[in-house]
């Protein structure tokens, strides 16, 4: 029985966990594909480097072509990183027939469209689950689910860094600069945390996961995008009154053909199950139309779950190899991309406006929304201890992305407005 | 290209629903396999009866054994329910080479073993996602976990009728009795609801998951069982206090090689992800050497999620028909059986005792406990309007179950002691 031939680009600490499993699980792989399986070509920066896993000096190369051109190599897995290059790699293994697994979720959020279109001319798998939070078989759930079910909504913590910090801020009323550099220290965030914080990260698995999960391609550039690094502890607090938590999370929607893709910090329920992810846990939360309300929850990232995820992977390749159906699975987009207006968004909102305290200021407030048709679900009005204002903070019911800026701007506009402190998506309400 | 033909067993909501999904994702599934499917014969109990879905006439029969000896029948799909005689359908089936798709949770539970033994003799694929919550793609995700990882730990909501009572109980400090009729005016709880609030029907799931994540023939009466009945608004309550909420909690552990599952009513700390699974929703906490905690959550009934789970399985059997695997997944137990002691089953306990409110009495009770080196958490003592009693809550730390029933005895001995009121499991406190 033929053997199957892996290339690994990139030996790092996901990489060697690849060959570990490989290695320690070869009976159950046999038993689940039917043949053996084996790494026989790595593509590394230095050869004499001490490496986590026992490897043949043989199969090292610092030659990427050596890899992707090797005409026994059947699978190429890409743990390396990297945008631009590693693009150009993909491309050509996959335009030499050799089917691909990638973890890079950079590379898919950008050129994933691009990858999966020449993955799909040359009959090659593209699998790259390991790309979205690794540790959760997310979007093997939504191939599954979508093959007897219809996706209406994601709503995912996608981001490990940002998820622990909100949770330290909510825990101990910290302020965001404080529990960042406590991160830092802790090795959860990056000496420069901007992808991180600003929301990038995020937006890039929501591209991801909403192109899988609509069959559309949704592009990084059509995801509206907010970080955290403006969240403040009063908002976090005032939240907390009216039950609600603070998180980054990313929404993908549809109603009919239209789609909204966004990741911003929202106030969720308190009894909704995304509430509880805490630390650097992520979840992603789906609404399919049949199946109704699942969640998948896990370690966002990590090399042993990574590494996990990057084989099973392969074994959906090697499977569909001895098929013979490689290249035509379900991740190719079937609808052409169709996004929501900013009329056609609806959300509940947080506002947290400082006011003159004086007469008649809160019906003005009022009014402007009202006018609208914007109604309130919820009023919490206290006077400030300085400056003669007030606080009053408004969770309303749903209103459409434009009247809530236009809103936004005439309160801005209104002379007894202060200043508008903070707003924030609110979602999850109808979820009981 | 060879079509599949499919043999159905049932045609009620869950039969009509895969009839209807195989039908209008005919596409989709031909693209996944590679071949056309169909059901070409369906058992059912009166031919003439109106149906949900259109079926051709010629399709149905009365005679099981048209279906189960059908050469040319490849996959059986049972969704007819009932344990002995069922039980012989598919083991014909079996024998007669033709792959199984089940959703009977009773059956599997109970014959399980049986069944996927005799499957692996005759080289046959027997598939049973739909029969542990529906709607969450639990055991899929358990054998791909098992592909390239060790699960050591789950824990489970798995019923939902359990689940909404003490969501409610919770909720409005309700009593059992008052929210168990509500549930079954709902439609949430069956007239008889004994196995339901008893545990068995939980029991039962926790038996095919453990089987499953474990390797092992774990059967329904290795599982020790508790149901909900006797828990009460004051235990409740003071779970409330003291940071718990109340849960139905499957529980199936690994040390080594040995083994404890039970299903009882267990406190879990307020901030742990299944604390916040409410009403008639499952989920699945999984705990695997490699990938950390993971947690699926889902409705766990629903003839849509149900159907839609039978499907996914009937593709997977396609799959492996086509690649020539069948009946060498990794279903079949690799380890003996091997259950934990109760001198080996450790878990926090809390308990909830009625003492005369005299010098002494605590001191009496603590010391059964510091006899045993079983130390306190967190203690709660309250002096009680009547008879001169005092109450005292107690959460243990880690004993074992062994110490634990012998302290349990020497209390109720114990003059001081007016009644021991109740006492439950504690789980998730190392969550973090």
């Amino acid at each position: 029985m033929k053997k199957i031939n892996v290339g690994l680009l990139g030996l790092g600490t996901v990489g060697s966990g690849v060959v570990k499993i490989i290695k320690d699980h070869q009976d159950k792989l046999m038993h689940l594909i039917g043949c053996p399986v084996e790494v026989t070509k790595i593509l590394v920066k230095d050869i004499e480097k001490a490496r986590q896993v026992v490897v043949d000096k043989n199969y090292l190369t610092k030659d990427v072509y050596e890899v992707i051109r090797d005409p026994e190599v059947d699978v190429v897995i890409e743990v390396m990183g990297g945008i631009e290059e590693t693009k150009d790699f993909l491309l050509e293994a996959l335009q030499n027939k050799k089917h691909v697994v990638t973890a890079n979720k950079d590379l898919m959020a950008v050129y994933g469209s691009e990858l999966l279109s020449v993955a799909t001319e040359n009959g090659c798998d593209l699998f790259y689950e390991a790309s979205v939070a690794g540790g959760i078989p997310i979007l093997r759930g939504l191939v599954d689910g979508l093959a007897s079910d219809r996706i209406n909504k994601l709503m995912g913590i996608v981001n490990g860094t940002t998820n622990f910090i909100l949770t330290k801020m909510s825990k101990y009323g910290s302020p965001y600069d404080e529990v960042l550099k406590e991160a830092q220290d802790l090795g959860y965030a990056e000496a420069d945390p901007t992808a991180d914080v600003e929301g990038l990260d995020a937006a890039r698995k929501m591209a991801i996961l909403s192109r899988l999960g609509f069959s559309m391609n949704v592009d990084l550039e059509d995801v509206s995008v907010k970080g955290i690094s403006s969240v403040t502890a009063e908002d976090i607090n005032y939240s907390k009154r009216l039950g609600y938590t603070m998180k980054l999370i990313g929404v993908a929607q549809r109603q009919g053909e239209k789609v909204e893709v966004s990741v911003q910090p929202t106030l969720l329920p308190d009894y909704h199950p995304l509430a509880s992810v805490n630390d650097e846990y992520n979840a992603v939360y789906v609404y399919g139309e049949a199946v109704g309300e699942t969640m998948f929850y896990g370690p966002g990232a990590g090399s042993l779950p990574t590494a996990t995820a990057v084989v099973s992977d392969l074994v959906g390749v090697m499977k569909n190899m001895r098929l013979g159906v490689n290249g035509n699975s379900a991740v190719a987009p079937q609808f052409d991309k169709n996004l929501k207006l900013p009329e056609e968004i609806y959300s509940q909102r947080f506002l947290r406006i400082h006011v003159a305290d004086q007469v008649g200021a809160f019906s003005k407030i009022t009014s402007l929304f009202s006018e609208r048709g914007v109604s309130f679900e919820k009023i919490l009005q206290l006077p400030l201890k300085k400056d003669d204002l007030a606080e009053i903070v408004i969770v309303t019911h749903q209103a459409s992305q434009k009247d809530f800026e236009e809103i936004l701007q005439l309160l801005n506009d209104l002379a007894v407005v202060d200043n508008v402190k903070s707003t924030y998506r609110v979602e999850g309400n109808s979820w009981t």
